[in-house]
């Protein structure tokens, strides 16, 4: 599948034997000029060296170059992992003859491992030279853990005769909560925009797809997304005023949202895909809790694996969510049937089981307390996961 | 096994085929003479029509009688399901000839479904027959829904040449998280003491095990700790001021402690008994908030079902608790061994490999920040837990 790609970019991966010899691992991403960047990260308390050193960088609003590798996230390494972590960004900068400053590092892998950095740095040599012959598909399976599937979608859309095109590829599966768990995704965009601009649509955008999406529960050390637009385009420029905010803003979200579903998708040994609607909240931090806590449930992930019509294990995480509620007002849809109304159950299980055999499920809950909604996507809770997990080490 | 039992209670089990026609599903316990009588209800928002029944009458701090069924929580059954509560416990009462007031109900089992009063009534008509009968332990079968083993425990205790008796029992398996999910505990003891400090010894007692355990994070709308204290063993009465406070307390604290670690070991598929230390925290509710969110971590407990050392899993919930922390600080250790020292890894996973194979796990994290503490015993995740809770219909 040719997939669209943003002007002005160039790829590159190679097979460093990081953890395993015969897969890529490491991928380096450039942009010929220097890119207006924006970055969401991780609000684990814990957060991994190359965590730390993008959040320093962003800071300026501008970045060229993304060195990523899988198979060592560089987390709980000390200083050691810092160092080498600016070494691996320092490389990437001289090599490319830019300043390192511009050079964005991702990890994602084994925690506390030290970097094995007499492969790394011999491998950057190697990335930088095969500059521009790798196609991002490459990228997004350099990037991969545990994931089955590389994950990476472009779109483009009109602006004054020209086309503006951008491309999201992540990593996700295991670990995955609202708030990014091990979660990496880059965006790379041809458009012509600030950084300012560009950080509040990335902010917004994440926190309706990669913070609205959980597998697990957990969250990681190293989650990170990342942001440039290189203005290669030829686009006009964006600014608020302008009627290519609200395409660009709109297209940003819709591949963030495409994205974060395809790791729902990917969650480890998922066999459904869950959304998880919440209306009638009286604000929406109440409704995003309300979903974020069925979504966790384990009880309510175990039950949609067993094709169960289990509206009592949702009632009972609304119930455990801390927000305050009136059973007597409580519907719950699942599939578009009522099976919860006003506190009372209808009795029309038997509706579902066929549906319920679909891999799609859509749960719907109203508190009827107000107007706001969340919606919170996830997947099942199966045997698979817990043989993953139990035999991965992270 | 002949296990001791507290002064002036008698106890009833019947086959009312509530659920399944072949096993005990309803249990009397009846104090001769009025007892002294506190509790200890679920937190969640959704309470079913028992316990809000109990939470009512348990204020006068007097009860007489414990009418238990398993089968049917009579929860989310509306006005009906505590009309039906009402006429459960009107029964009771009438039958034993005492104020209907002092009986107080307990249901587990499905959510949703209506009380088939039809088989509950007749079955009281039995029950109140057959008091005197039955041995503790057959009322423990009765209230089992997913559990695998009765849970009973008694200890006794001097009391100025008399002595003191208390008897626990309980059901627990799945849906157990801190704040009692879908566990029904009672607690019965000839100990003579006021309701002011029974209540307060309960909830102590109730912090520091039942509240203290998660099989699955998860919590149900009927957990329910009752305790009742009928001064039938003769010893002197229990004043604040009295040597005997503090056995006391200390007897009840063990009781609670053993139930606790029962249902845990008894978590649905449970093969790991995991204790999760934390130490060095700033405040109390900082520690048992770090030792909850590493509990009730699907990651870390799957890895102990896979007995693999994972300390980078302990470390990322650890993070992402919110707790305030100085990565370079943390030590973690696994069954004694310290594998992070200081924000670092030790290396010494090896070491571990046999231990992991024990079915008692012990993990310490120290925050070193601080002096507090906490506790929290949990299961590890297995793919048999998987199995049981997408097959049983809560």
């Amino acid at each position: 599948m040719e997939i669209a790609k943003p002007k002005g970019f160039e790829y590159a991966v190679v097979k460093a034997g990081i953890k395993y010899p015969l897969r890529y691992d490491m991928a380096l991403i450039y942009s010929k000029k220097p890119a207006h960047a924006a970055g969401v990260f991780t609000t684990n308390r814990i957060k991994a060296a190359p965590v730390k050193l993008c959040m320093k960088r962003i800071k300026t609003g501008i970045a060229q170059a993304i060195i990523a590798n899988s198979g060592n996230a560089n987390a709980c390494t000390g200083k050691k992992g810092f160092q080498d972590a600016l070494e691996i960004t320092n490389k990437v900068g001289e090599l490319l003859g830019i300043n390192k400053e511009l050079v964005l590092p991702l990890s994602t892998g084994v925690i506390g491992m030290p970097m094995p950095m007499e492969k790394i740095l011999p491998a950057i040599n190697e990335l930088v030279k095969n500059l521009g012959k790798t196609e991002p598909i490459q990228v997004a399976e350099a990037i991969m853990t545990t994931d089955t599937f590389p994950k990476i979608v472009a779109k483009q859309i009109e602006a004054e005769n020209t086309v503006i095109t951008m491309l999201g590829l992540c990593k996700g599966a295991g670990m995955i909560c609202p708030n990014m768990a091990t979660m990496l995704a880059v965006l790379l965009t041809d458009a012509w925009i600030d950084t300012t601009l560009l950080q509040e649509a990335l902010r917004l955008a994440v926190s309706e797809s990669f913070n609205s999406i959980t597998v697990d529960g957990d969250m990681s050390t190293n989650d990170t997304v990342l942001i440039f637009a290189n203005g290669a385009s030829g686009a006009p420029k964006i600014d608020r005023k302008s009627k290519l905010w609200k395409s660009f803003r709109n297209l940003l979200n819709e591949i963030c949202l495409e994205l974060a579903q395809m790791i729902v998708k990917d969650g480890e040994g998922a066999t459904k895909f869950i959304t998880i609607n919440v209306e009638g909240a009286k604000n929406s931090s109440d409704a995003k809790r309300v979903a974020k806590t069925v979504a966790n449930s384990s009880l309510v992930k175990t039950a949609f694996y067993g094709e169960d019509p289990n509206w009592g294990r949702i009632i009972a995480a609304v119930g455990y969510s801390g927000v305050p509620l009136q059973e007597e007002k409580i519907d719950i849809y699942i599939n578009g049937i009522c099976l919860f109304e006003k506190g009372l159950p209808t009795m029309k299980e038997d509706e579902l089981k066929d549906s319920l055999k679909q891999k799609e499920i859509d749960v719907l809950i109203n508190l009827n307390l107000g107007k706001s909604r969340a919606r919170v996507y996830t997947s099942d809770l199966t045997e698979e996961y817990v043989k993953i997990n139990s035999a991965y080490r992270t």
